[in-house]
């Protein structure tokens, strides 16, 4: 017997998310049964998509469940095999429960190579969020060199590496997120030609600095946030433009929903500039995970796309690092270091 | 001198258009100067996207003018020329003014051969509405056999090509029109497996109806009305639908902007779904016009296309006929008889 210690699902959340939305727990895990692995977690990866599996609302992908542990992509160490695949000191990462250690029977992990780099890159830029800002810039807006992109949450793990990888492409790339620090290293470190802080005093007219800063206007929109933000760039977008759906964070809560751009202003700017707006799931293109890793894993190598994490300490943490994130509060990718590497 | 009738847009409308917005006068037309012809008008065509014109917008059209002709696609007569690719008896089509007779330097005119049908049909199934139904069913959505398809002004001059188009390439079409006889014309005449009534009593749930009669889903909106057809059918669509945007009647007078449904929602759904959502105009498919032509003309030649006229008499039946069209007073393709055929 193994003692886990899990974050388990209260009770859903009407709106904001917030601590009493989640207990911890200690749970006697038998050993693993043939064919199952038992894993010690070392990173967990914290993504806004997980707020969408706390309603519950029929979507791609089921709800978390009541007083069961909530899951997140993760990497741990297989620390006892009943399962030919694995062995003890196994490094793997796959759907994990927000838990110190778990029992799986090894469908859908994957084997890590350490070599290729620290453990939680395999959570980011190589990882889903990477996978997700590739697939959004090249497949679904089919981006191209000479492009005017703009990404929302222009520093979080999926739009750093879609500005980076938009830049790398020979793009031009302006961003938007919350705060002066991110702005700033979104121009100085990722290599935006613009970033336009939306809390900033002179934000309500942030579709002004956009015409400002791209007179020539707005290609695609790679789009994670909705709110204040699309409202702002659709206006900005050129005739057969696109808006590649990625996340609306600012509205995941049900906030903002009263005094969002109506309907019938979005259809009329897709209807008379001729823009495609197409929404995406990550999942649904793994098939092409290897254009995407021969692609991002060499600029990663040579730095031209860097990763700034952000970690919480302790599975304990797990729940306040979620909520903060919702609103902005990590810089960079959100992790959560549950156990040391091996 | 020849005097023409033209009917000039006085003022814009402040929402719903009214007659006041327009004004018949008599103009004394000179004779047509070097490299010039004059036409005399037989058939006008009045379609919604007009509506946009007289507004004072930047769109992907310029708007009307005050105090000048408000302009159509139309056919007329060539009745003088001094140009030397027209002689007189000529039968040409393009835009022309609200008028009896016009003076034109021919560009963009295309002629007519009378052989090839009634000369009115180069305004509908083998025109403009023609062409916008075939760009945006296999361009646009790229709707394919076995495909669900749902169109909205299912028996306008757009959504009845779109429609019977959908059956003859084998799939299942639903409409959503504006009335119990339009419904019955719809699915007696035009083909449609189902058509549903917007202003039936139990239009309230669109969506449920459309949930019966389509247990399996819709893959293909063709979009020509927004308000609260779109709102009915986005919760209906597949992973992976398409949304063809043509039309936005509903909405063009600025009503029912306030009940509209929410951006969020839709988004919600854009992205969950995976929808594409594309606008169109068809002006952007004229290098495909041969195989619009090739796919289409024989269809209509064979009946399997047919289209209803609703056919206003004389110039000055315009106006009235354009403000009811708006609101689903014509029953098909909305003409205006200007003159007799040669």
């Amino acid at each position: 017997m193994t003692t886990a210690e899990q974050i388990i699902l209260t009770s859903r959340p009407a709106g904001t998310v917030s601590l009493d939305n989640f207990a911890s727990r200690q749970t006697e895990l038998p050993g693993p049964a043939q064919g199952q692995i038992l894993i010690r977690l070392i990173w967990m990866s914290l993504d806004p998509y997980m707020r969408g599996r706390m309603d519950n609302v029929k979507s791609y992908i089921p709800p978390f469940e009541i007083n069961a542990p909530l899951e997140a992509g993760a990497v741990g160490e297989v620390i006892q095999s009943q399962n030919d695949h694995y062995t003890k000191g196994d490094l793997v990462m796959g759907m994990l429960p927000w838990a110190s250690h778990a029992v799986h029977d090894g469908k859908g992990l994957r084997k890590l190579d350490p070599s290729m780099g620290p453990l939680q890159a395999s959570l980011g830029a190589l990882g889903m969020p990477g996978m997700t800002a590739w697939a959004g810039l090249t497949q679904v807006a089919a981006a191209k060199p000479g492009d005017t992109v703009l990404i929302s949450a222009a520093t979080g793990a999926v739009g750093s590496v879609a500005g980076q990888l938009a830049k790398a492409k020979g793009m031009t790339v302006l961003g938007v997120a919350g705060g002066a620090e991110k702005c700033a290293y979104a121009v100085d470190e990722l290599g935006y030609d613009a970033c336009f802080d939306h809390y900033a005093p002179n934000a309500r007219d942030l579709s002004g600095m956009i015409r400002e800063a791209a007179p020539q206007g707005v290609d695609v929109y790679f789009e994670n946030v909705g709110g204040k933000t699309l409202q702002a760039v659709l206006p900005r977008m050129n005739d057969f433009g696109r808006v590649a759906l990625c996340g609306m964070i600012a509205w995941y809560d049900g906030k903002g929903l009263e005094d969002a751009m109506a309907l019938p202003l979005a259809w009329r700017i897709i209807l008379t500039r001729r823009l495609r707006v197409q929404g995406f799931i990550v999942t649904d293109f793994q098939d092409q995970t290897k254009e995407f890793v021969s692609e991002v894993a060499p600029l990663l190598m040579s730095g031209k796309i860097k990763q700034r994490e952000s970690v919480a300490q302790g599975l304990s943490a797990a729940p306040e690092a979620f909520i903060s994130m919702l609103t902005g509060g990590n810089f960079g990718k959100q992790l959560v270091r549950i156990g040391e590497a091996p």
